[in-house]
């Protein structure tokens, strides 16, 4: 057995999950994840559909984005995903997807507000909006500016408390503490957009009270969670 | 076989069957039965996975909160449901999901009108909101003031006549005469919900004439009700 | 093989086809057929799961309502639908479902304009909503009066051209020539509505001129029909 | 084995993926494909069930619109797609559906502008919207007339670069490389269709940067695309 076979075989069930979770249709998705011991990725290849996909068609490559092993070419978004793992240090797993409301959200250039504790449970406020990218940030090293972008956007945010972003005009990333834990924010992302967009129609687009926010997202997260079976 | 066993599988069957009608995704969601002749209630385990989770792994309680039987931690909003079998007398199930149309409107702070004579079969008149807990009420014991504040919007309400509650930025809490029927209850509140919400965008919003509602809830429930096989 | 046994196997199926057809949840929905010959009428009991129902159960009785056959207690709408045919000459099927869409409409008091040549396929105009029923009729002989104000509705119009109908405040009837073929037309209807509730969205409630209407409706039916295999 | 065997295959399997990917109900829809070196087309038969066809059904034509070969009628749209494939030269499948979202904006009349990337990723520009058909063209070879107004409306456009279409107060047709690209644009198109309608109600409409609208079509169309295993 290969030495990254337990990262690859981790990386291709969160890939298959984004289907079966109707996040993704056809090839429009992909899923990373990091091994800081190996300090290397294991990333899903470009345009391969899922039904053909098998866990050692996983490209592998390190951190400055040389393939280590794998036939195939990575997923053309690994630019974006490199530059994620490289400044947000705690991350292990990556997505991204065109799920259809959080990707007509990106599309209507606008943040998702915390509007409901479902939220809170998972982003400790909105989740943000990157800015525009450029005409030269478009043409030049497109998807590496596309994670430099997101990045900005997390200049004053900790990515760890809110594992998710819209690149605006284009779709979602999320992330987690794993590969798994990644597709599972991009599908709380997903139901969450699906929601906030009801509060838009209903006309009442009031956040949450930070103390009830607070209340949420510590109820689960950090020290004094008390959520789950501890 | 254990005293609390037939419970427990009630309780069991109804938490799965919240998956099966799409209300719940991941551990999102929670019943509970309550027996007046054993005077416990039982409840889902917190934070659990419902395809890992066993009718043994029910947890018994009294109405004071206090573990009768079980191994593992009941769910956090226990505190509520407690509060609501302590004042509502005639309930043996209760519900709470983050069902995402019921959920919807309790984000947007909006009671849901009867607009229609499928909300007036099963609900006498609006499914109200609650109002926003005070950051008082947040901060220390937070579900136990939910329950608390679900109670007080009940105050000129008949519990039995309108079995469900959003709870506002929260979600719904529903309940019935069994855990089966709050999960009916429940699964009838997002359909309902669904369809008032298409009410507000063909902007009419204009509630059900009384009689009309008198008519189809008085078909379905009390001592003239001829609906069904009697 | 009892005389009414084809008639109650045709209308047990189509009332399974509803709840396939996603149109019904729980026991919301009946179907009902009519057999001019044996001058009867096969009807859905009432508030019987779908799930434990046989064509058996299926109730046989007269155009005046009288039991001809059958254990059960035949549906609570049995009134409206005897009305229907009673007054409509040439439908053998009726179906009363509240499908999510088409009832959205009926909750909102608006008929459903055609929008397009799908609803020209198969409604030649728009589906309309019937007036609110008085306090009286409400309170006295309320199925019955259901089916007078459906028939009322038609005062000027042809049922075998507009084969559904809105009642106000409540939910729509669909009906055809033979039970499978209402049930068609109350799934055609339910993609109508939430087709044509987009028009309103997108802000193009412009009915189609009024040659398109006549050239797709006339395209699949009547004595120039060319559509299909003929 | 008969001469056209390959093709009435492709274009049978590809009928069938309308259904399975849930873009037509009934017989509602009807893909084409066209072999310029037999000099024909295959199509659907007119008005069957999709469960009940078999790959020997499909209906084989010259492109003036004589039939070759089949016992069925062919699809009553099937002067559309032959104006089509006479005036677009490079395409070799074109599928029509109603399927519920592109319809939808088809009825409102409304182009679909490039909201997004996804939009982007396969249509290089607006999906267009035909003007009205007269009442003459509508009167006299309507089918005919349909394809006329299509082509009409890529007077000005190259229809290899957007393989679709509105027809106003009708529905769309997509086109491809194959039967089977043709439904994947068909599929495509219901997706784009259904976050842009998001997009209207999140108020925002503002149309992608040009520049960014090129990126993403040429990342994965023409010489320079680099999407894929190439």
């Amino acid at each position: 057995m290969g030495m990254y076979e337990q990262l690859k075989q981790s990386v291709y069930e969160s890939n298959m999950e984004l289907t079966d979770r109707g996040l993704v249709i056809f090839t429009w998705g992909n899923v990373s994840g990091y091994d800081p011991d190996q300090g290397v990725i294991a990333i899903k290849p470009s345009g391969v559909e899922y039904e053909h996909m098998k866990p050692g068609d996983m490209v592998i490559l390190d951190l400055e984005g040389n393939v280590i092993e794998g036939d195939l070419k990575p997923s053309s978004d690994t630019p974006t995903h490199l530059e994620l793992y490289r400044n947000f240090k705690n991350i292990r797993g990556i997505v991204h997807t065109h799920s259809e409301w959080a990707t007509s959200w990106a599309q209507a250039g606008r943040a998702i507000p915390p509007f409901g504790t479902t939220h809170a449970d998972y982003f400790y406020g909105e989740v943000p909006i990157t800015r525009e990218l450029t005409k030269e940030e478009v043409e030049t090293s497109y998807e590496l500016n596309t994670g430099k972008v997101i990045v900005e956007t997390f200049n004053d945010l900790d990515p760890d408390a809110v594992p998710s972003v819209l690149v605006k005009g284009h779709a979602p990333f999320s992330w987690g503490t794993s590969p798994d834990n990644a597709v599972h924010n991009a599908v709380v992302l997903e139901y969450v957009a699906k929601m906030a967009f009801r509060n838009v129609v209903l006309e009442n687009e009031k956040p949450l009270e930070q103390y009830l926010l607070d209340k949420h997202y510590f109820r689960k997260h950090g020290k004094d969670a008390y959520y789950g079976q501890g």
